[in-house]
């Protein structure tokens, strides 16, 4: 595979710990990314580390932030500082026979890199529409789109994904040798975020009806 | 309610951001902590932060990580550096009327503290319960526990719970009062980690059956 389908490896992002788990391939970063609705922002701020859940969007090769403009969160990311994203997808238990070999699956990427606060107001409005779409796809053109206000009271950043890597283990338990013949259960317990019924806002205009891609959300399909 | 049901409220820990969403309450912190799978583990190393997403398990007031005793990231941690650890559980998708008030329904815990390896033999082996009750309700009677080979192959860290704030949202959407006109559906999608169906090791002995505890698997009950 040609380079320009991977990421960079580099002394922060080579994985040392069991790297046959491990992929520089875009392609399947992107589609981790793309399942996933929660990125972990991890930042510096005065020699403290910092790990804050947020929401985000991805389109080709650069990542969304947001947030309020006045969020000492978003202040700080804009400063340009050394940034550690991680995004992880658990798809299950792995139940060994013996607890020294009971583990998890799951999808996982890492990304490295600094953020960059977006000025352009048409720049701002793409990303916020890649941020609305990684939620609910079709969403952007199912509600009204932010106002003047709304634009300036929003800080966007835009990451660009060029240094990382995705971890990933799926399948059975590993168990030594010796252990297959013990008798305790063993195998996979597949996990995965599903959507539950939609509740109406109990402020919702009679007449309404719940739009197809929220009465079938699913996650990566 | 007195301090000591209460977690410490520092600088770096305080809610600044929509304090009326946070919570320094152990209660509730130590629910989303026996809800949740993963943690997200942020510190730092040569002033570059790392993010990794991690196992882990609670009993009391301590947090218990563990992994390979050659592993670069328990070695770090070991070092008694500063340490951040996000849970997070999503709970659901808030679907407004404009795009500037969509959100998360979200519960999440964050710690800071420095985490402390565990060296004798008895410590080790609660924690390493703690961590396997977390995945599956049982399974430490269910399974072959660590022989002396695998404890020494493991390092056990050990996290006390003192110093963070959990912070929650939850309900419907909140609109500007001049859309809620709009003919748009808005509500809420509760989201939740489901299991499915067991999956058998392909190498499972005859007539061992799921345990109740796998195939009766919820979380957050």
């Amino acid at each position: 595979m040609s380079d320009f389908q991977k990421l960079q490896v580099t002394q922060r992002s080579k994985i040392k710990r069991l790297p046959k788990r491990g992929s520089q391939e875009k392609e399947l970063i992107y589609s981790i990314l793309d399942e996933a609705l929660i990125a972990h922002v991890g930042f510096v701020n005065n020699e403290q580390p910092f790990v804050i859940p947020m929401a985000y969007g991805r389109k080709s090769d650069r990542l969304y932030l947001h947030g309020s403009s006045v969020s000492r969160l978003l202040k700080t990311l804009e400063q340009g500082v050394d940034v550690c994203i991680n995004v992880t997808l658990l798809d299950g238990l792995v139940i060994a026979r013996s607890l020294f070999h009971h583990s998890m699956n799951y999808r996982s990427v890492v990304l490295f890199g600094k953020a960059k606060i977006i000025k352009d107001e048409e720049g701002k409005m793409s990303a916020l529409k890649a941020i609305t779409e990684q939620m609910i796809s079709g969403r952007w053109n199912e509600a009204r789109i932010p106002n003047q206000k709304e634009l300036k009271a929003t800080n966007v950043l835009s990451f660009e994904i060029k240094e990382g890597s995705a971890k990933i283990r799926t399948g059975a338990p590993s168990d030594d040798a010796e252990d297959y013949s013990l008798p305790y259960w063993a195998g996979e317990l597949p996990l995965k975020l599903t959507s539950g019924n939609p509740i109406r806002d109990p402020k919702l205009s009679d007449g309404i009806t719940v739009p197809e891609n929220i009465a079938n959300y699913q996650r990566g399909v």
